[in-house]
């Protein structure tokens, strides 16, 4: 059986694990923790880039990540569906890597497919823990669904920010393995453009703005349902003025 | 100068502390912080006990919270006001007891001294900060101000929940120090009642209700403006399912 | 055709109904009323006990409740959809068992069935009013759809309570029928754990916060998407302070 | 001691009770119950009518709503505070009437008298009851405090309305006696004008749109920071569809 | 290549669109723009009227809001779902007509058509834009997606409001071309009965409420992800008091 | 009588006008607008700068926004209060300078005197336009009053967001006039610290991130309560995709 990962992002496309939460997995996997990413799809409808340049750009962009492993579940582009054959694949996935933290998309998203993946992946994360669930492997449930806020101007306040500043360049710099993405362009996924400014430029003033709510120089949000523990109020870190 | 404060509760009157963040503080002092408490107002005008009776009452319960310090700010009972001069009391206290931590009421509440406590005690913590603010003492600025959201039925999703699992019969036994206030009761400050079941119990309930949220058996809910920092992904807690 | 029902719970699994608004159906009966229970699968999926024995279970926990009727629905266990097939088959239900009010899950939840099988459930009430419906049987809306918001954190504040407090040990009794898959449990359904809690003391925990709202022992919490109608201020009850 | 009152309205101007709740008075009035108006200042610093002008249309209006008491708490118009002094004058008048459910503004409001009078209002209630509270009278502390939300274009969804489709031409009666405020105007109060409508198309337009969130032709909303209590599911009014 | 609409309402049925946005869709044809509009399903499982008599309805209603285009796409009434058929069909459909703002359903709604027509119409919308999305036709992604929020008792603020007061009488005019659908009820698509007002009085009630927003006399309400732009503070309209 | 502004912003300190509105009041300005600012409080109590430097500093930094007027209320820093006094000062100016739009802080705020100073001003505006209200000069209400959410991390969605790219960087140079404040810091009124980044840095990374919102380079935030009103679908600008 495979050794555990202690956090898999589920993402709809390559690339997305680099915009929504590529800092906070490098800083994970700087603290030692076996992280992974599983793109839903190879992004093969997009206007740029084949599938299979897609998928060598998502190979090098998992090596500065850190990544123990990088997998794509072969779900289409464009149409990824929470029906019961995808939530099979995933729930499947999710069994082979066993992952203890799970992150993917905010429930609502500009591409249909983020909104779908955000649903699929928490269907898939429960069900692969049920014994009877007709799914490849053994029972395994992580233990925990987080959704990655980051870019979305509806996603209100996030649970919780992590602080990113001394990933920031290596986050950048996983994104620009995807030459064929966003090479020249000033959005992407859920990156809204800001007038004529480069997409890099777009990403560090978004994780800038967020990092603020930490009085950090960069952060990427996070959403969960549930609550957050703190340990200790006298271990409470940002400043309330 | 004396040592500074870990935390510090600021409450509208003696047993407030107990009843919203007495589990927390003994945590903390637990874990070796220094702690400590703030009475705005005797309660004198309550229908059971003296001031008098109250006093010795809260030095009891202080021992059994644990506490560096106890202190009453000498506000009027039923009559708390943020002004001026209430401010420049309380900004004396905290450039005194120099805590980093501030918890006080949340921004509502059942008892008008408990709304205007929330924000007399935010704005005393700003203003202790600027040096020319004519309160006696140096200059400090607490790091966070923190507001004990338990028993509030309009309180929404806490920020956090600290685990009291361990605490909570010395937060019930602090409590039994106000026989004055509570002998036979059903409800007391943002405790209401639950039918004919004791306020200890009653109090049981609500911070099982309120544990649950972190999967643990006892828990106090806490609410802050800005937003957590969570250091790892991989070190997240709670479950989600 | 069959005697209308006054309050039907449509929900996913057995256990289901007695988790979430059992209280509220044996107070219905108490007072005359018709009411009934529709588990839209057989819980066949579940780790523990065959559907058989859950099947048994939920008879003997009919009776507990006062129920006129209790069906199944056969749709499958962890794989509900609310696709046009299940609408019929719900909606069939619906014509024949003609309820006024319908209970159902509250439209997020733990399991993925939960989620779906709130919308399946609104979905199908509305169809089979429309004449032209291809289901069996002759058109018929109920006046109501509610959903059980209990033990959900994330359902705010409900829209009403109802006040269980004398039903509250054949609730439990009720929920006692299913051993087969409570037994040595802290959790079930959306019940989330309290620590080692037992099941049962964590439910009453909860519907004691629960309760506290309206000022009672013991309460359930429900939402409506339509406003509450009062008929008289002078006759509000839940007391402000 | 006077008999108590089962409503009480206390609003900041003469007319604001007709305007926000004079439905619901006349409903509870038509059922045999005791209602009254507490009007916290004269209405001086209208532009038109002077405060006699006034008292003497608020006289007409408290017949046609069915008053058993109306008084003038004469606090200063556009220039209601909620200080000491003020409190003290409205708990007096609490302690006085003794009402059970006590109704007053939306805690926001266009005119700053609403907005205070709506603390004032709640401060005074339970200050009311604090046996020590230097009030005249008797310590009592109404059961509810109730706000009227009509015509508000922030207050969400309101907790519950009132039916007052048989009174809304007696509404609009009392509100005729206003003769010196109303006069060939488009808005009043919390009114804001719809274009050139006369301010009782206005109203009748309001109110109709609320009315139809409990499927009757006109409605007045109210707001209550606790929840509702519902006795029977089976008993409940508002249609879904 | 079809010269490009300016405005296009995508609704679940005929007469959607004229009680949605049929004042918005007047104005904006009375500004010169070339505006149309698409009924997704024929209403075929109505209980009055076949879809011959509503397509007729349709077309004359079309004429009265000035439409350069009204459009059926086939989809089934009662049983609209956002499948990846239908979601090429209405790419399909958006590619041949080029909007550049698309208006349809809020995201909840009553009738379950209106729910998933939401989501259908917001991924068609932006699947449309994906060269390699196989639909026919070339691509074209619509500027905006604008959900039109009248009568929806839960929708919240809307994002802004168009006064439809000049537009008012033939908004209804449109309507009256129903007359299978609407003759001698009170209610209908989303807009719940006011007692036994007539629809159009109904109709009047809210456009008056809602216009009042806006202090104009009649207003359609609209909802937008997205935030609005304004040029000037100096320009902006609608008044505070 | 002075010829009437069309946007006058009313802060607590000088430096808030800039931080907050600078942007779009050098839009309105360079539109032809008459532009105005007054600072409720000289800054006194603050910790850098004497009152007379930070008075020099704003006459500057007001020829850099290109204001008409600009004006010190002489309220008292760190100590603004929302009472009769200083309604009626308030309340004057807005008398004499005859705003048809005000701009004022967000309702909370850091600063206890950004939270009062808001209500002052909302509540001033309103004084204003009674006749009867004793404050000098003649009745004069503004017609919109603007609430800055720049910075507020708490401030959800804007109801607006103005572009302000083309004035960037005067924004900037105007800030830059009060060098006794900002100096080497990292924040400043609302503006938290994002780790080490300069303030002025800090300032670019949140209006880009705000600009994004209506997809342009540079942004500044406001709320209203009131909705906004659109002339037309057809204008609608930011794109949903």
């Amino acid at each position: 059986m495979n050794e555990p990962l202690d956090v898999l992002a589920v993402m709809a496309h390559p690339d997305d694990t680099e915009l929504l939460c590529g800092g906070a997995l490098i800083k994970s996997a700087d603290r030692g923790r076996r992280t992974g990413a599983v793109d839903l799809s190879g992004g093969e409808r997009g206007t740029r880039g084949s599938a299979e340049v897609r998928h060598r750009e998502a190979e090098r962009a998992a090596e500065v990540l850190g990544l123990s492993v990088r997998r794509g579940a072969g779900l289409p582009d464009a149409g990824i569906e929470n029906d019961d054959e995808s939530r099979t694949v995933v729930a499947g996935i999710i069994r082979e890597l066993r992952p203890r933290v799970v992150v993917t998309h905010w429930p609502r998203g500009r591409h249909p497919d983020h909104r779908r993946a955000a649903r699929l992946v928490y269907d898939a994360c429960f069900l692969a823990g049920l014994t009877n669930f007709p799914a490849p492997g053994e029972a395994h449930r992580p233990s925990k669904v987080v959704h990655a806020a980051a870019y979305r101007e509806d996603a209100g306040n996030p649970t919780f920010v992590v602080d990113v500043t001394d990933q920031m360049e290596r986050k950048l710099e996983a994104l620009g393995c995807y030459e064929s993405q966003f090479e020249g362009k000033s959005q992407a996924g859920e990156v809204f453009p800001g007038g004529d400014r480069t997409l890099f430029d777009q990403i560090r003033a978004w994780c800038a703005a967020c990092g603020s709510r930490i009085r950090a120089a960069y952060g990427e949000p996070f959403w969960t349902r549930e609550t957050v523990e703190i340990e200790d109020l006298a271990e409470l870190e940002v400043s309330t003025f």
